[in-house]
C-alpha cells in the first residue's frame, strides 16, 4: 500500500511539474477562460457533485462523525452555485505572473529586470470545507502555478467530484489535466509522502488544525507557510475615544468568535479601567461574552468576573470568552502582546498620535492597527480579492496570502556581450 | 552532555530574541556605528584573532587536515584587515528596515501600509572560512536582524575571537551584547538542536556543502534558505555573434571554477556548430579546459574530446572541464535545461531578440542572461552591495541574496474606529 502510494505520488509529481510548466507559459486570457470553465463545470456537475457528496455525508454517519463536522462537510445547490461563483470572481483580479518588479542599470551596461512568476507546484493539505478544494486550487491557478490537492477523509468524495469539475475545466480551455490534482488516498501516510516530494512540490500549505500544521512541518523539506490561529489583543489606552474603543472591543471579539483575527484579551489602562471598564462589559455581557480578568478588573467589575489565571493570556478561545488585564502603560501593554500574543493581528485604540506611533512600530504582528478593529486582517479586507489564508509565517509572505503571495521571481540580464572581470 | 547543549542553545535563543526585539527598534545610525565598532575591534584584536587562529591550524594539523583544509582556516594579518573593511563597507549600504513598500487607502477610509522590518533571528549553520562569522553577521546585524552561528570545528578557535570582537562592537554602540552569538560546541547534536528551535529561530541558512544543507533541510522546523550550487549553461544560438560567444563562455568556465555560476554546459545550436565549435574549443583548451562531448562534438572537435555520458549533463564539475552539446533548436536547448539544470544561472548567446525573449522567459532559472556571462548572477554585480549568498530556493529569496533579502514585511492599519460588518 504504503509502495503504491509513494509510486502514486511520483506520478502526481512529475504530472504537475510537467503542467507548470505550461501554466507558467500560460497567458491571462487562457487561465481566465479555464477559470470561467471550471466554474461552468461545476455549474454543470453540480448533481454528480451532490451524489458525491451524499456519499461521505453517508460515510460519516457510519463512521459516527459528530453533526458539526458533517454540517461542514454538507453541500446543497445553494453552496454549489457559491463555489462556482468564487472561481468566476477570481477572473476581475489582476493576474500577478509577468508584472515587472524592478528595473536597473549597472554601470557595465547590464539590465536587470526583476520580475514575477509563478512558484510552480503547490501543495494544499487541508481538512476543512469541501470549497477549499476548487477555491485554492484556482487562486493558485489565477497566479500560474500547478496544484496538488490533499483533502480529508471525510469530504473525499465530494474532494474528488469538484476537483474533476477543475481539472475538466482546465483542460476545456486547453490547459493540462494535470493542473490540479487531488491524491486519490486517504491514507494518513499520504500527507508524510507528500511533504517530502520537494523534488516537485515548492510550497506546501496545511490549512486546518494544529496538529495537522505540526505534522506538516515536521515531516516537510519543501517550505511550509502556516496559517496557526492568532491569539490577538486590544490595548484601549488612556487617551482612547471610549466610545470607539467599545465598538472596536465589541466588533473584534463578538462579530465572529471562530476566527483567527478575533481577540483573545482586551488591555485597558489603569487610568481609565474605572471608567471604561464598566461601559465596555455591559456590552460584551450583552452579547453573552464571558469575561476573565485580573485583581483590579475583579474588583471595578465585580463576582461576574473570572480570575484570570496565567494560561488565559495565551489560550486562543474562539468562543465568546475575553480575558481581560489592566496595565499601567502603554509600555506595558506592548510588553504583555510581545510575551503572550501570537504576532497575528493586534490594535490600540488612541487619540494619542505619538503612542499609537510607538504601538504600530514596536508591536511585532502581521498586522497592527491603530482605531480599528483586529478583524480587518483579512485578504478581502486589505483589497487583495481573495486569499488563500493569513500566514502566520514571516518568511515569504506574513498576513492575508492573495494572489501576490503565491508568485515568486525571477531576474532577467540583458547584457551586450559583458564578460565579468 | 545533550542536554547541557539543549539548555545552552535554548539560553542562546532566548537572548537572540530578546537582543532582535532591540535590534529591530535601532536606528540607522546607531546600527552603523556598531559597524565600524566592530571593525575596530577586530582590527584592535588582530593578535587575539591570529592566536586564536594558531590554535585551530594546530589542532587540525595534529588531526590530520588537509592542506586545503587548514588553507582556508589560515588568517593572517592582511586577510583580517580585509575582514574589518568588509563590515566597515556596510555602512555605505542603504538600511532596508522601515522602508515603505506600498500604501493604500480602502473605500472605508483604513489606510493601510506595508513597511520593511527585520526577519528577527538568523541562523547561520557554515563550514568555510572564519571570515563569515563576522561577514555573515554584520549583514543580517546591519537588517536588524539578531544572529546565532555555528561554524565548523576547524575554525572554533577563530570563529569564536572573532564573534567576540564583533559582540563587544555591538555593545560598544550601545546594541545588546547577545546581538550575535556564536554557539560554543563543536558538537554535531547542536546543528539538529538549532534546526529546532522554532521558538527563537526564524530562518535558518546553512552555508556549506550539500550534506551540511540536506542535514538542515531534513532537521529544520523553520524556513531554510538553500544556497546548493549550479549547474549553469551557456546556449549559443545559431544568431549568435561568434566573438561574443567565444568570450561569454569562457568567462563563464574560466574566470572562476569553484563557484556555483559557473557553467558546466555549453549548449551549440547544430547549424552552426562547425563553424563555431573550433575556434571556442581553441580557447578553451588554451585555458587548459578538458572538453566532453556528444557524437556531434567528438565528430567536429576529434578525438581530443571524450564522450560526454548522460550523468555528465548533471554533474556540477567546479573544475576545468565543460560538457559540450548540440540541439537543433532553441526549444531543444531550453528543454536541456530544464532537465539537467538547478535552475541557478543560464545564459543565451544571440542577435535574434525573439529567440533571447523566449530564452529569457521560458528558462526558469533564477537569473537568465542574455549576451552576457552567468558569473554576473551575484549580489555585488547586481548592485546589492553585499550579499549572503545566492539562493537556490524559490520562496522568500531566489538569486542573490541581500540586505533586502535579509527582512520580512508587516502591515500597519490606520482607522478612525472602522469595524467590520
Amino acid at each position: 500500500m504504503t509502495l503504491n502510494l509513494s509510486l502514486t505520488l511520483e506520478q502526481i509529481g512529475q504530472r504537475a511539474q510537467s503542467a507548470s510548466r505550461i501554466l507558467a507559459q500560460a497567458t491571462t486570457e487562457t487561465k481566465n477562460e479555464a477559470l470561467l470553465a471550471i466554474a461552468r463545470r461545476i455549474d454543470e456537475e453540480t448533481e454528480a457533485i451532490l451524489a458525491a457528496n451524499e456519499g461521505d455525508l453517508r460515510a460519516g454517519s457510519e463512521r459516527g462523525l459528530s453533526s458539526a463536522m458533517l454540517d461542514r462537510t454538507r453541500l446543497d445547490p445553494k453552496r454549489i452555485q457559491t463555489i462556482a461563483n468564487s472561481v468566476r470572481e477570481l477572473v476581475n483580479l489582476t493576474d500577478p505572473a509577468g508584472e515587472v518588479l524592478k528595473q536597473w542599470s549597472r554601470p557595465n551596461g547590464l539590465k536587470i529586470s526583476k520580475i514575477r512568476v509563478p512558484i510552480g507546484v503547490i501543495g494544499i493539505i487541508y481538512e476543512s470545507r469541501p470549497n477549499v478544494t476548487s477555491d485554492a486550487a484556482s487562486l493558485c491557478l489565477k497566479a500560474g502555478n500547478a496544484v496538488i490537492l490533499r483533502g480529508g477523509s471525510e469530504s473525499i468524495r465530494s474532494n474528488m467530484a469538484l476537483a474533476e469539475a477543475v481539472s475538466r475545466g482546465c483542460q476545456d480551455a486547453g490547459l493540462p489535466e494535470h493542473s490540479v490534482q487531488l491524491v486519490p488516498s486517504t491514507d494518513r501516510a499520504a500527507v508524510t509522502l507528500m511533504a517530502q516530494l520537494d523534488r516537485y512540490i515548492h510550497l506546501i500549505i496545511p490549512r486546518g488544525g494544529r496538529s495537522l500544521i505540526e505534522a506538516v512541518t515536521s515531516a516537510a523539506r519543501m517550505p511550509v507557510i502556516k496559517h496557526f490561529d492568532g491569539i490577538c489583543a486590544v490595548y484601549v489606552d488612556r487617551a482612547a475615544d471610549f466610545r470607539m474603543a467599545e465598538q472596536i472591543v465589541v466588533n473584534a471579539k463578538c462579530q465572529r468568535t471562530a476566527v483567527c483575527n478575533a481577540i483573545e484579551t482586551l488591555l485597558v489602562h489603569d487610568e481609565i479601567a474605572r471608567q471604561f471598564l464598566p461601559q465596555c462589559a455591559g456590552a460584551l455581557w450583552e452579547r453573552g461574552v464571558e469575561l476573565r480578568g485580573d485583581a483590579m478588573t475583579q474588583e471595578i467589575l465585580g463576582s461576574k468576573v473570572r480570575p484570570a489565571a496565567e494560561e488565559d493570556w495565551s489560550t486562543e478561545y474562539l468562543d465568546l470568552i475575553l480575558a481581560i488585564r489592566t496595565v499601567r502603560n502603554l509600555e506595558d501593554a506592548i510588553e504583555h502582546i510581545g510575551k503572550y500574543g501570537s504576532h497575528h493581528s493586534d490594535a490600540i485604540v488612541t487619540e494619542d498620535d505619538a503612542a499609537a506611533r510607538k504601538f504600530l512600530h514596536q508591536v511585532d504582528s502581521a498586522a497592527v492597527f491603530w482605531n480599528a478593529s483586529t478583524r480587518f486582517n483579512d485578504g478581502g479586507e486589505f483589497g487583495f480579492g481573495a486569499e488563500i489564508g493569513i500566514s502566520t509565517d514571516r518568511l515569504h509572505a506574513r498576513g492575508p496570502m492573495g494572489l501576490e503571495e503565491l508568485t515568486s521571481y525571477k531576474y532577467l540580464v540583458e547584457g551586450t556581450g559583458q564578460v565579468r572581470g
